[in-house]
């Protein structure tokens, strides 16, 4: 799993919409540490989630601020996490002559850890509910935006007064919607040092064929050490190494962050989704996948051009063919209709509700004009001035030139939001970077632009025929990466500073173009805000407020990048009629490698070759579970019923990514290392005893 | 350039749709050698096309009855093709030690010459305008079913007389669709022997990224020999060497048989393919190069699986990504709208004409009916059983068992095509094909394919959902591929011997399938026979009735595989702002290899890399050319005006791929090799001094 999945959306997931759900299904949950499904766990799995238990999990648990999730596996404050949540730190210490990323890094002492450039791990010490001070603090007669500010004077307060207090970090946090309210306060780690990481390839094997896929024998794991006072920081509450591991059926939970979960969304939204959005987005994608791909076929020099593009296309490419296969099982729509049928009939019932009544035909209806705009606006606007019928950085560039002339000299909160103060200096760290353009590939990618905004919009609207100003995608593609200067900063500078006389006397090409197509994208993203996204937004306030005002507290709320308690069983499922296996083994992967005649992204690093005959080959390598997991989890540790470490998050398989939306214990596996391979693998092939040891306990006084 | 395009597309041409145009354009035409375009070459290229200069180049010309073109060149029966037109007997000769399709072939004396197992070879030896006897045998007052019997047997009729009085191969073409009946009489070789053969990867050299490409470096040669009587043919009619070859800006022509080019089609029609028909299919083959491309990735079995169709995929996507890219460009529509417009005014002026005064407007309303219906018709029915929503070797069978268990009760006459007797035998000998099924593979094409399906006919449609069974795209998959039994020809014989009995009782997972969908199927597959192709097929043959009423034949018919002499100039083009050189040369190839790290498909073979200081790498390579040409044309000999030889055909640019319906010199080029690029080859890289002494006449007697 790439970080676009498992981490970015972390990142991107604080302050969104957020649901909740009350019926959970199976081993449903992404439980909140204050609220844990005691019943549940009790009556299914005859376990006794007691307050130690959880208070020792919960403090073993870390947080990496980069995205992604760790734990503490040894007094010494030894964390664990995957190798792709370390490739960041692994990436920024390496230099002409290391590639540590790629080759891996091991230190044989404490004095050659690395300590990583900008990295802090958090450890949440504390959760205490807040709920009815804010509210008290918004009155109800405050209109929305005295609230909005209301809320944030208390929520400020509350925060400074911990911090003084404590002395440690204090947030506070938004669940259910808005329903709760919780102040987390965390100890904060900055001098992380690296300790071990594989070479890449052994992280990261099968590459991209095998993203997203089950079974895998990936050697996804990353060990960092936390220093307080220049010395190792002491931990009480770290995780202990399971003597068997993970074993097929048993119980097992996992402690970490999921990112950000949709499971408020409507049927009428997973239906847009089903038959709309995910369609038409995966048609984009093939699309781009091909272009890339033949383009990079070409030469080694394109290839080298197009290779992060078109890496992060098969990525969502992927993703979305996992997300589309879910929404197109009958069971898991059936499931939500059943759920949103039950809630609806309970708003139905409630006059203090009857606000919310009609939320889920307007969400409906939004949904209806998003289908019949999602075109238009893919092709003309898109996400963040993407463009998809005018792809190419210089039209990026030249679009926000243009738009920050005609929104700058507005009143802040009149401009369209990426041009608002707050967001100024990271988007002139985009508008001025070095980043280099080659114009062979902007052709490539633009004509191939134009040819599909011909096809989507009609080849005869006034709009396709200004665009092209006859002549074909190809030859048109040619003249405006011809025309335009926009490669030299000095001159987007110029621009900026010129403002709009600048921008509108200019005859660079993408700034005419830009000017040329700026009327209509704007009409249609207008559309989408307001009559989409805005009606959406109030629609969904609604349904989550009528949700929590019937349910309460007796769930567990979307995904919020806080800390979260899953579980499940260790168990494999069927595919296709045949059964996939819970756990694979060292044995596999050799037996892959050949398979593959060693070839890339197949190929053993040169060690695993040379250190096979010392492996015992039937050591457990990944195996799956049931939690459930979504982006944010890469990294969290999964424990036994004795809080024992039994494995490692770092992937979910394709038919997990529908767990964004809703909960399924069918196929949708959480995809781990086995900590028996982990160990196996850092003593025989890395020749790491010493950090084994101090996984293990040997050598460690018996507790 | 593959088979695909410039072989099969000759091979289907024979009968289908022809058209004419009187305005040509540049270097335009297919031309008739006894209706040469004399004036055009004397006043445009001072060019005086001489009785016995066309006699010459026709009797020096080749058919390969495989598909694709030839020449003799030189007295002893030595004939020059591509190497991927000799592909097929090559292939055919090879065993379990020998390779010759891959490794090449080379036979040091003429006792090694290797005759094919079924390669004819046939030259056209004189034309003679039949005409007038067979309007004279067609009656006016005939139906059309008479009309049809009564032309066949005069065809019948005159082919037998000419074959009993000359020896020769006797055929009635039919030109201008309709417009003029030529009679072709043909010498045939049946004794054929492979002479030479580079080895594949020189031949093919940059594979399917540089297919339709240009720069080019491809020695895509090839040499066979006639025998007669045991012995050389001599042939009194064969090509000279040229000293220099092509150089640029010269007069160069092409003797050969383009199979088939679409050029009346109508502005509508074109308008059709531009802004449905080729968005839709290439829509299609995005989606399925990115499913098989996925699916190879996984192992190399499943690649090997996959390679075929993935090939044929990727072929048929760069000629349609050409030809939508000719058909976006304005100039090229432009040209064919003012043509239309004459042609109809001429129309309108003749009272005998005036059934075909709404032909264009019929046909229009035919492409509206084809625009509506395509979608369904291609998920549902497609081109020969393939419906794009069941893609799957099982679905096809079981569709054809259903059809032929309902259709071969019916009068023959009342079938649907596939299934009268005269293709009874080819059906049966597919049907029954011991060609192996994979099921892994045939569940990741019907899992994508139910899914698309669902996309393109709406998931809630009655059909999907009957279709779907209640189950995700993958598990109804995974159903289908485990209920059926017919991997199992045995299964499939009975069948169809049980006739409809058999197949309404079958519980047959795949033969339920196919019952379920034929009604809708058969449905749409109505409309577009009988709304769509009927109507066009009536209104196209009006059209050219017409236009050969107004023009005569004072131009050239589209092509029909038949013998075409095309000319143009030897000349680069201008792409994307840049300068594409007329030529290569074997330095460039070095470069290519060096630049790609000589690595597949871009590896020299190893006899190229030892013998590269023997090379004079300023020989030059591959060239273009304007002349007119399309698939069928490949092995066509370029000649200049002394008839010598100075380059071979072997492909054409991407932007070559739109002269099916229209002509172009702007970017469109044929790709040939150098005819000094291949004697220096064969002399240095492949020690064949005795072939190459042939062909440039060394040794030989001055004339």
């Amino acid at each position: 799993m790439k970080s676009q999945s498992l981490l970015s959306a972390a990142v991107a997931a604080l302050g969104l919409v957020t649901g909740l759900t009350n019926v959970t299904y199976g081993d449903e949950g992404m439980w909140l540490f204050n609220n844990p499904p005691r019943k549940l766990l009790k009556e299914k799995h005859n376990f006794d989630a007691t307050e130690k238990w959880l208070e020792h999990v919960q403090k073993s648990s870390v947080r990496f601020n980069s995205g992604g999730s760790g734990s503490f596996v040894s007094a010494d404050g030894l964390v664990m996490t995957n190798h792709h949540v370390g490739a960041d730190c692994l990436q920024k210490l390496g230099d002409q002559e290391h590639n540590y990323y790629r080759d891996g890094f091991h230190a044989k002492s404490r004095d050659e850890e690395k300590r990583c450039v900008d990295l802090e791990l958090n450890v949440l010490m504390s959760i205490e509910d807040v709920t009815e001070r804010i509210n008290a603090a918004v009155k109800p007669d405050l209109n929305a935006e005295q609230a909005f500010a209301a809320r944030r004077k208390i929520m400020a307060e509350i925060e400074k007064e911990s911090l003084d207090k404590t002395g440690l970090r204090s947030d506070v946090v938004t669940l259910y919607q808005g329903g709760q309210y919780h102040l987390y306060r965390f100890k904060k780690y900055t001098d992380v040092r690296v300790v071990f990481a594989p070479d890449q390839q052994a992280a990261f094997y099968g590459g991209d064929p095998d993203n997203f896929e089950y079974p895998r024998y990936d050697l996804d794991v990353c060990f960092f050490r936390v220093y307080e006072n220049g010395k190792p920081a002491q931990i009480e509450h770290y995780l202990t190494w399971s003597q068997n591991g993970a074993t097929d059926g048993e119980l097992v939970f996992v402690s970490g962050h999921p990112g950000r979960t949709d499971r408020l969304d409507t049927l009428a939204e997973l239906q847009y989704l089903r038959d709309t959005g995910f369609p038409y987005l995966l048609e984009r994608l093939y699309r781009m996948e091909v272009m890339l791909s033949a383009y990079s076929g070409r030469s080694d020099e394109n290839a080298r051009q197009a290779k992060e593009l078109l890496f992060s296309v098969q990525n969502s490419r992927k993703a979305r063919e996992g997300g589309l296969a879910g929404l197109l099982d009958p069971a898991l729509l059936a499931r939500k209709d059943a759920d949103e049928k039950a809630l609806r009939s309970a708003v139905a019932g409630r006059a203090d509700l009857k606000d919310a009544l009609s939320a889920w035909d307007r969400i409906a209806g939004a949904e209806k004009t998003r289908a019949e705009n999602i075109r238009k606006f893919t092709m003309l606007e898109g996400a963040r001035g993407g463009a998809a019928g005018f792809a190419s950085t210089y039209f990026t560039i030249a679009r926000t030139l243009v738009r920050a002339a005609e929104e700058r000299p507005k009143p802040n909160g009149d401009r369209l939001c990426e041009f608002r103060d707050s967001n100024r200096e990271s988007l002139e760290l985009e508008l001025f970077s070095e980043e280099p353009i080659y114009d062979g590939f902007e052709q490539a990618r633009l004509a191939s632009a134009l040819t599909f905004l011909a096809n989507q919009l009609g080849y005869n609207s006034e709009l396709v025929q200004k665009v092209l100003a006859g002549k074909s995608p190809e030859e048109r593609a040619a003249e405006l990466i011809k025309g335009t200067r926009l490669k030299d900063i000095a001159v987007r500078k110029a621009l900026v500073e010129g403002g709009s006389k600048a921008t509108a006397a200019s005859s660079d090409s993408m700034i005419a173009l830009a000017r040329l197509v700026d009327p209509e994208a704007r009409a249609v993203r207008k559309i989408m805000e307001t009559d989409v996204d805005e009606v959406k937004r109030q629609a969904y306030a609604q349904i989550a407020r009528a949700k929590y005002a019937v349910e309460g507290a007796s769930t567990y709320p979307d995904a919020t990048f806080t800390l979260r308690l899953a579980f499940g069983a260790v168990k494999g499922y069927e595919e296709n009629g045949q059964q996939i296996p819970f756990e694979t083994n060292f044995a596999g992967l050799y037996l892959r490698a050949k398979q593959h005649h060693n070839r890339p992204p197949f190929d053993l690093p040169p060690r695993w070759v040379e250190r096979k005959d010392k492996l015992d080959l039937n050591t457990p390598f990944n195996f799956v579970c049931t939690a459930d997991i979504i982006g944010g989890n890469s990294g969290s540790p999964v424990i036994n019923r004795n809080a024992e470490v039994v494995g490692l998050i770092f992937d979910g398989n394709i038919q997990s990514l529908v767990l964004d939306f809703i909960y399924t214990d069918k196929q949708a596996r959480a995809v781990a290392v086995h900590s028996q391979g982990i160990v196996e693998a850092i003593r025989k092939v890395y020749d790491a005893a010493t950090l084994a040891d101090e996984l293990t306990g040997k050598g460690r006084a018996s507790p």
